[in-house]
């Protein structure tokens, strides 16, 4: 059965036109089974979500489906329209420099006044008012008298659809970049039901992005009615999944991303088909263990360690060349890290500033039993 | 006298040439008397700090100087010489978006910690230790395994000179913008030394900006020491001062505000001459009240309220003009604010997305006493 | 009477939405008198064409049309909405650099042949044909098997609506720029039916631009009727209005310019309301004697001759501030030209490379008898 | 022997730095050998080139060197240093959109005037005569009254250099792109000495590169010899090279077509040593054969037709993915030509606009023997 098809406005134009995205939708048949939300492409260059979203949409055709499902890829059109030279400028607003990743809006409300009025329901009313309570505060925003900006406007539509949903997954990629998955660490029993092979696990906290602020309210609830003494699973779970390099659609690798995503709904209950994820090495680190190289020179740049794999202390991670500096010890410099990690991505371009953002690793990663 | 020329490197091009910001210095003839660090152009397209830097180097080749003084102009190479298409695209990093003025970084120290050990210190040692640590965790910074950004070594330079510093002036200019001042809540008193007609009274907060950096380590020492039950005044001042709009270099304009800036620092004792601020209408209000309006709905603005001015409830503001709505009631509108106002600034572009920020306004505002 | 409302689809964004254009049109009474097409917008940044068509709608609405009038505002919604920071960069598609009004195509069939074909037609019939001949030539070009550019299918698009009319008038501004038009050289009599100081006369040649494209193929039809001893007067008039700066929306200065627009279609006959043209000094040169004056070095600009009127040699043209030159000659530099000019236009940002086009000037003018 | 560096200046940024291209040079030991000019990263993302002069220094650092040789590494640093967003926008002047390898100016003399006047030279006088003209008119272009552009001051500043040369060498890259040659026609003979599978044969025509700058005015002087019975060789050979794609350092890739360019410098003499070029398919096609494949529909892309190799009519070249259009026919498009081709490039960008030129491909093309 084909998706139902539905269109959104998050914004307009100068010219007057509005920017639409278009939303698909299978309807469970089981009211009691968790519902997802998926989007692709928030970030303009980041196309191959969208292609995976073709591949589950062809395969769900095929599902029997229980819980409901939404499907939103082209989520940014503002983004991905943007180009600059041969490429897509889409990581942050061109007007302000906002990521537009970080312009999700925190909906938690004062935990402690909305918890003691609410915390005679039980758990199943618990999550329904609560879950509605967000969905106030993010219309409070999108009305606001003064305004808000083209970033949040886009954040806020989507957040409204998605703060229905029982998951959330949020499809990026890197520059250059093997997969990868941010997981809240409530949810890390999760991870080795993804096909990917490497995992940031992140803390309670809220920065601005989409994963984020679908947990952290959640997350937080669980927090306040523990210090109740309660036991309240975190009733939302959210992800997102960075499914290789930008500006590359590959649609078989996409069907092998759309299949895995089917084991994770089958996992939770969401279609009732039985696909299992793969067998293979997982690494795992805290987000604080995530770390960012930055160029300690300028120059050209050949990025040296494999992605994703690990790469012992000392092992060359990129040759800069120096050909203003033809004849010295500085025409041509090897550099390494002084610590075992897992390059995860580098750098988009061969030629660099003075403390560009060369390579992104997992440092005291630990391998996740199979 | 000529003030003296030094050059300090703040980061790499891709080519290897270094970024060097040039530095000029005159030596005050009394220890004792305060010293002054200001910069200008860390916003690429705000310019006009140079021509002011230009007048007050001619000025003060005239004047008897008391204090050290240091002048930084075009203080961020890569964001003035970053065209696109005829305008400067100097706001934010062209690679990650972040703006050029939220990269400095919080140097403060545990300050309980600090100051537990150093607390029996007089006041003047006090301030020179605090001083030290800063500079010391500065040099930290800079020097970090896994570098840092360009951003943030330009940041650190910089910041490493001025701590240097009893009184700090960032200048900036707004996009099509009054002249206006950043000013700490604490230094309110100083508000009327500056020929300026708007102020923002800033809290004790930090968020990247320079005259934050500077500031806050020094208010927060204050507070521990009050909790201490010690009077310590705030040792630093810092402030931005916003002198009209970018893209635009006026020499005349210029002299006037070299001129009020040396009333600033007569009433300092940095000079011995004496130069007065002008009796003019000065207007303040707390951050927290200085609002942006964003555009409700996208199109073609005539900008309608002046800069400066108080501008009554119902005022026109905006006009926003459709032509894809035509024969329709939306083919014009006017917009209005729903509270008086001092129109600040408004954006450099006549054609706006939705949400895109069209003025930043003083509500709350109130009338300094001349 | 209200005009009436159509819309052209001139491209596809990435994301799937059409681009499109909106055209009113108001049918004449007069099926023999001449038509008008009037554009705004190509360039993203000079909307005030905009505001002219919204003038000129709004007269027309009270006027007694005799000839079809066919208004095409906010013309190019790729380059309007292409913001770079707190500008629109719409003067050059973002992925190849191409000037948006140099993608124009001569649509001009090879005239030796043609002409031999056709030349027994009397005028009328004449002209007919070879308008119908323009415009196959456009269909052939939007349908070539290889496909054409995003910048050359607009063109083609907006020229195959273009070529029905027998007068166009393309709305243009500069960066920072007095009203200025440019004519070919056969209509110079009109000049003074426009209330534009400044005007440049074309010959006739082919460059891209939308108003070449319009009269070239004309021009060359009467130089070829001519030199087979027929004497045919130049079917099409075509000319680009620059309304003065970019990146400015002014609906009273609007007004004025769609009160003068009327003046030279109550000349042509298109409305039978008698509106005038203004008594003015007027300008003109040959396009050849519009002269680019580059910075011969690199600085911070100060603009000082005024736009619009007689500059005599030697009179300062630009001051140029270098800070990193302080204490030497070089630090304030003034410069002038060698001749005498009328300044028409200068660069957008106080700020420019070695090279960067300062000023375009007038040279070997002449004032035009009123 | 380490090549001896020296440094020229091609222009000034804003904050008055200077644009500065690093020049290394071998002094040939036989007056009467040919010399080289070889050059790279002209387009700013186009790295590969500087990896290829850093292998080259090596190897000519053990090589017997008869003519002289010079080398200019990132010959563009304003188009290098030019970042947006993770990319290099270096295709392109940021300010006017003009095409950095477009800017090349045409030093050819009035010839006839010119040839008749120096007809009775023998050759050798003649090309050294005709050297000396181009060298004239080029210096005359740099000190014009009314200056030049940024782009073509770093272009004739570079010309003045090349002038001297008998070789010309450019190295380019394409955007995803196998390795290809521009080649003038009256050189085909000589595509067989590079080791580059694809040869685009070019016409005697000048469009503002750099190798037509350089073969354009010997050719033509050959032309107009011939026209006086003349037999003259064309003096000078000029040649891009396009070795593969940008955003791209390789020092394998590198060393490898530093050592095909050994075999091109061993057969014309300029080194006594003997390098060979290698036993590989090579093909051919004139420049008009060479074409562009616009996207006649916009949306997402798989590229699918592999580079370099012959693919016959009715192969897939892309898939276009329409999100928007998931349940019709239009969901997923494959594209193909109608006739046999060689890709050799395609867009850097996986989502496209209508009319983005999606492949460039060579038509009508032949084997060369080898």
């Amino acid at each position: 059965m084909l998706a139902a098809k539905s269109t959104v406005k998050i914004g307009e134009l100068a010219t007057g036109q509005p920017l639409t995205v278009p939303i698909y939708c299978f309807k469970g048949a089981c009211s009691s089974a968790p519902s997802l939300y998926l989007q692709a492409n928030v970030h303009g260059a980041e196309v191959q979500g969208n292609a995976v979203i073709f591949q589950l949409l062809k395969l769900l055709e095929q599902c029997q489906i229980l819980g409901d499902i939404t499907l939103v890829p082209l989520a940014n059109p503002l983004a991905i329209n943007q180009k600059s030279g041969e490429f897509t400028l889409g990581r942050f607003d061109p007007i302000t420099g906002n990521n537009w990743n970080r312009d999700y809006v925190n909906c938690t409300p004062d935990l402690s006044d909305w918890y003691a009025k609410h915390q005679e329901l039980d758990d199943s009313l618990l999550i329904t008012q609560y879950r509605q309570q967000l969905l106030n505060r993010c219309q409070q925003q999108l009305t606001s008298e003064w305004g808000i900006t083209s970033g949040q406007r886009q954040a806020l539509t989507l957040q409204s659809i998605a703060f229905h949903a029982d998951v959330v997954l949020d499809l990026h990629t890197g520059p250059k970049s093997c997969k990868h998955l941010y997981c809240p660490e409530y949810a890390q029993a999760k991870v080795s039901l993804f096909n990917i092979g490497c995992t940031l696990l992140m803390p309670n906290e809220f920065a601005g992005a989409m994963d984020e602020a679908m947990f952290y309210p959640w997350w937080q609830l669980t927090k306040v009615a523990a210090s109740h003494g309660r036991e309240l699973p975190v009733a939302v779970e959210a992800y997102t999944l960075e499914l290789g390099s930008q500006e590359l659609i590959d649609l078989v690798d996409a069907k092998q991303d759309a299949l895995a995503i089917l084991a994770y709904l089958s996992d939770k209950g969401i279609i009732a088909d039985a696909f299992k994820p793969a067998q293979m090495p997982r690494y795992a680190c805290l987000l604080q263990d995530y770390k960012k190289f930055h160029a300690p020179i300028a120059g050209m740049v050949e990025y040296l360690a494999p992605l994703g794999k690990p790469l012992t202390a000392q092992q060359p991670l990129v040759n800069i060349l120096r050909l203003d500096r033809y004849g010295t010890d500085e025409e041509l410099q090897t550099l390494a890290l002084q610590q075992d990690c897992i390059p995860v991505l580098h750098f988009a371009s061969a030629s660099v500033y003075q403390g560009t953002e060369l390579y992104k690793v997992m440092t005291n990663y630990v391998e996740i039993p199979r």
